[in-house]
């Protein structure tokens, strides 16, 4: 095989959010230290198909396992360059990150919860300005970020419902989450439209400053985008789309966000312009353990899921291979006989 | 394709030492400040092909380009895994790096020239044992490093003489480097036998100092390792030797520092017990002005060159491959009708 520099690459932005430790709002993780423990956990099992320094695959209390397991399992059917970068991580991670000056975001509720909000942006502009290749698609991972992609998209002034990675999404608390934001910001709904810095400064997270940095450098080089996600990458749709860019933006997601009925996502993604893809992994054929919990409502998305199903399906990959390689994935690090992800221990076996 | 986390990794370490500042001692730059670029730029190039933040592909006052394209044509050929950690970089790369905690080194004649030795190195070795592979080779980028590993070794009580990337290798602008070194921390040659970390911390730079530490973590759980590189990978071969390790350590180089006249590397790898593999790109069939500067003696390793040719070797790839693809890396990157370099200017067209 050989690599070009115009391969297509897959891009994740890992951070985190204190927003996350607020009661009931995230499913991304079992306590509140995972919280901050997944997204390193995430870039380090999209890396290297293990947790490396973070020792710990992040499950829901449930049971539910993180979908970075189904976006390793399409990375290892699919040549695909992978990059991560830190958008404000609170713990460090084996995988390597190219840094963009994101720091931890405080919670919603604080004035200023994103201080390193334009930083992030313009340096994640300049990078993705700069990486040579035609085709990015970029993903994320931080627990609660649903909730701040529901404060920037009304600080925007735009009426799109964020989606859950629990069963029962928490409207209520999350909409009282961005009053609180609002308030504490001296801002009304709608008060940063054609601002989008100000307005992931003001109620969003690390994580959605570099992702629309990313984007907009990206675009303004040509180079075709797609936001591998579910109603956290509408909110970056909406951030680049208040920059003033009209051009084409893709988002590919998942048939559990496009089937939550808390949401509209392809009105949403209509709105704002946005090329939907949908896809069904359809875990709903499989008894596996892995794919019950998606099959119940939990996850749904993250960490690129329903871009990495999209891109495997492009590919002419069949679902049923994503399946077996995301159940052989599970069964390696957390089936009855997994392995001890303790350092090496399953590495020489397997 | 499928990716395993046993994948054989190829792991660079890059980092700066103020002793590359001194006059005469590298060919790693044309000018003191792409000294402090050259190895943000050799891990941009080796991750994308192309430079990105960097903006310039390192070049030596003469035209010998960095050995990085050589190991970027290789990696083009051949699938492996690439990790770069940031052993003491002093600008920022927008390859993804892992951190240790390295920061730059300081000059080798002042007094504690590497403050983060103890830290980066016991940071290396956490994650050289966690690292999931079989098969590691460890490469190096650090301008002025052939100095460093000449204090590293006296410090050890080792006898071994170090290469160097000019054509005449300036040894008494080293050992005088090394004599104020010595002096500086109080130490007579050999004063550190048994101490690696004392010597590396006191004589070396942060790039030895990581090395050592990732070497010395995969051994301990059963990962194969070669040092991709030279006489300063013979340093990290003493410092891990140092230790107390006795097991098998590989070191994989080019024909150009195995006939260095100013060095033995063999009798110094079997004085180390290191399996010594020489490879020679036969760039002498070549008339490309890539390879004229290398067959003239500049450069001769770096950015495990040798390493990689090896590498390529072993995989049954022809050396005419691999010099037709080097070739190709550098007509592309700077070559006469060379695209810009400036941001994605060169990528559409390729």
């Amino acid at each position: 095989m050989t690599r070009s520099p115009e391969a297509t690459r897959f891009v994740l932005v890992a951070g985190t959010t204190e927003t996350a430790r607020r009661e009931g709002i995230s499913a991304a993780g079992a306590d509140a230290d995972l919280l901050s423990t997944t997204p390193a956990a995430d870039a380090e099992l999209l890396t290297y198909g293990r947790p490396v320094r973070t020792e710990t695959v992040p499950v829901s209390p449930s049971g539910c396992p993180t979908p970075a397991l189904v976006t390793r399992a399409v990375r290892e059917l699919l040549d695909v360059e992978l990059t991560v970068v830190d958008g404000g991580l609170a713990e460090p991670t084996a995988a390597p990150t190219v840094s963009v000056g994101a720091g931890v975001g405080r919670d919603i509720g604080e004035q200023d919860p994103v201080p390193t909000a334009y930083g992030a942006f313009e340096a994640a502009r300049q990078f993705g300005r700069k990486l040579p290749t035609n085709e990015l698609w970029l993903a994320e991972t931080i627990p609660g970020g649903t909730t701040t992609a529901l404060g920037v998209l009304r600080a925007l002034g735009e009426e799109a419902m964020v989606s859950s990675s629990l069963p029962e999404n928490p409207i209520e608390r999350k909409e009282q989450a961005v009053r609180e934001g609002l308030e504490a910001s001296s801002m009304e709904p709608g008060d940063a439209a054609g601002e989008p810095k100000r307005a992931v400064r003001r109620m969003g997270d690390p994580v959605l400053a570099t992702l629309a940095g990313l984007t907009t450098g990206a675009v303004e080089t040509d180079t075709a985008v797609t936001l591998a996600g579910g109603t956290q990458q509408l909110a970056v749709g909406a951030l680049v789309r208040h920059t003033g860019y009209e051009g084409r933006l893709g988002l590919a997601t998942t048939s559990y966000v496009a089937d939550d009925r808390t949401v509209d996502l392809r009105s949403s993604a209509t709105d704002l312009d946005l090329d939907l893809t949908v896809t069904d992994p359809g875990f709903d054929a499989s008894d596996h353990v892995a794919m019950e919990r998606f099959v119940a409502g939990e996850a749904k998305e993250g960490v690129g899921m329903g871009g990495a199903l999209t891109m495997a399906d492009r590919a002419g990959i069949p679902m049923a291979d994503v399946r077996e390689r995301f159940a052989a994935v599970y069964d390696d690090l957390l089936g009855e006989h997994a392995a001890d992800t303790t350092p090496n221990a399953g590495g020489a076996s397997r």
